[in-house]
């Protein structure tokens, strides 16, 4: 065992603060990494503040993980020191099971082990995140990321990036297809840019006037103010496909008259309070489908990873210090940042 | 125009009672049928009842229709003098719209016309259905029957059975695949006898345990009853497709869990109030879908005919009498129904 240093949070009503443990020594298929960056997930909140439920104190967060290998263990063979590399949300699963065994390690039925907050299956403890200095992972749940891509951007790729890329893919999206994104923030511009890139044409759905001009930056070709229904009825029928990144409960019935036949809307956010019943008609008279999505399996992601490397896809960030974490989750909850925030580990010193 | 008679509710809060009216004369395109037998569905309750709004009184229910031909237009290709033939939920569509132009009439854009308290397009005022000696219909809308099947048990198939038949189709459904239909009425036995032809393996769910050995009858490898929590829980996560054809509200959760990775649920009937709210949990953790489905097109419902001829299946159903329509609604309102009832046309006398 070896000392890490990160930020925790050592109970749910507490900020962040400057927390020493300890990683295992890499195994022979480990890959041990130095965190370069890391970015800033809702889930991270979250998890630290215990809204789920089910938080083991001390809690280091963060799983949109890119880092430097500093060593490798005797079997590695798909990774060398010095190589860039990314983890996301999971570090190992059962690889057994059905879904394990068809690379949807997302949907392990024994349950993934979560990046932070899962049962680490060495320590016997749970797991530490990327809010810390350096992690030790076992190589198949290592990602490659390109050498030469802004790597802090790349960051939020590994969460964000593939929570929307997965669905997006699953569905089937590409060129003649007509995709609408709901919400603009860090899971929708990455939708609105991985989309566009797929060849579809985008109609990003926001309530703020004021990030219009942003969604077309990012590639939306339409932008559409969700509060006003003239807008969203001349939407009506219209969509092969819906990616809604919108976790807060909302009308779902608003979204699903835009599908036109055959079209599925695919939820990728876990509202805290129930959204209100879909109305079923819609369902019916359009042979209309409702859809969750969660994350991506290991080979997707590295999918993922290559095909934003290929259309020079990163998030867009603010770069911030690891001391000013707290700050970052209060302008997170009011949606202040554009997209993502992510920690530059180089500021993260050890005492 | 030529004398038709027939039952029709005259008010939302009267009993169906001898009507006299008029068809049309068949035109070049039409074939003209006289109706054998007309089975009972749900809706034609609703819509006499004006449960759904915007029932034009006089109304004649019936779109199950079984009948021979007697007479055809002059461009009628499809058809001759004495072919039995079957007449569905509609009797024309736009057949110009995208959906039409893909056969899906049913999801017809400018609205499909509705055998009964339809906009006719020739009389200018509602089509009237099939509780009735005789009916008129564009030959594109009227379905080829096989001549050596009981014509009674065919009836049902016209809505019960594309009802059905078209979302097992659509979801492909076939060997390998284990399949949930629940309830055990008019469309559920005639989900449990297709998808078992289609060569899944079925589990039906119902409340009844006396529903238990006749589901088997019909065909189901398994039946559960869905309030025994540990029956239902043995099935969890089980199920690669559920046609749910259950239009009381209930919870849906108590079936998407019981989806495998991937798997959809799709509803068949219209809640008259909503279902309780379902868990976007349940849709995210497995990648599971909610549908809805209607009817099915023409093309789809001949496919059907064909197939249920060619596997020998007919809707188990009680013949009535016409005059014991009354009398027959207010058993179904029960469920008091063995799976359908079929009017026996010869039973009305023309005064």
């Amino acid at each position: 065992m070896s000392k890490a240093v990160g930020y925790a949070a050592k109970a749910a009503d507490q900020e962040l603060e400057y927390f020493e443990f300890e990683r295992r020594e890499p195994t022979a298929d480990d890959v041990e990494i130095e965190i370069l960056y890391c970015g800033v997930c809702h889930s991270d909140l979250h998890q630290a503040r215990n809204e789920w439920g089910g938080t083991v104190f001390p809690c280091v967060p963060g799983h949109e993980i890119v880092g430097r290998v500093t060593a490798v263990g005797s079997k590695v063979s798909k990774f060398k020191v010095g190589d860039h590399v990314g983890v996301g949300c999971m570090v190992d699963s059962c690889r057994t099971c059905h879904s394990c065994s068809e690379g949807h390690e997302q949907y392990c039925e024994n349950g993934f082990v979560g990046t932070y907050n899962g049962a680490d299956k060495h320590s016997g403890g749970v797991t530490f995140g990327g809010y810390s200095n350096r992690i030790v992972v076992t190589q198949d749940f290592v990602l490659k990321v390109a050498q030469d891509q802004d790597l802090a951007g790349v960051a939020p790729l590994l969460c964000a990036g593939i929570t929307t890329y997965s669905p997006l893919r699953h569905w089937g999206v590409g060129p003649g297809h007509k995709v609408g994104v709901v919400g603009l923030g860090g899971l929708g511009h990455m939708a609105v840019k991985i989309a566009k890139a797929m060849g579809a044409e985008v109609t990003l759905f926001t309530h703020s006037p004021s990030k219009v001009e942003d969604a077309k930056r990012l590639g939306a070709d339409q932008v559409v103010i969700s509060s006003d229904p003239e807008q969203m009825k001349a939407c009506n029928n219209s969509l092969d496909f819906i990616i809604n990144t919108v976790a807060a409960p909302h009308q779902l019935d608003d979204y699903m008259t835009l599908l036109r036949l055959n079209g599925t809307m695919t939820l990728v956010g876990l509202p805290s309070e129930p959204h209100p019943t879909p109305n079923i008609g819609n369902f019916i008279f359009k042979r209309r489908s409702l859809a969750g999505s969660l994350i991506g399996g290991i080979a997707e992601t590295q999918e993922m990873l290559d095909f934003c490397a290929q259309h020079n896809i990163t998030a867009d960030i603010e770069l911030i210090a690891m001391d000013e974490i707290n700050d970052a989750f209060e302008r997170m909850l009011q949606s202040d940042v554009k997209y993502r925030f992510v920690i530059d580990m180089a500021t993260l010193a050890v005492n």
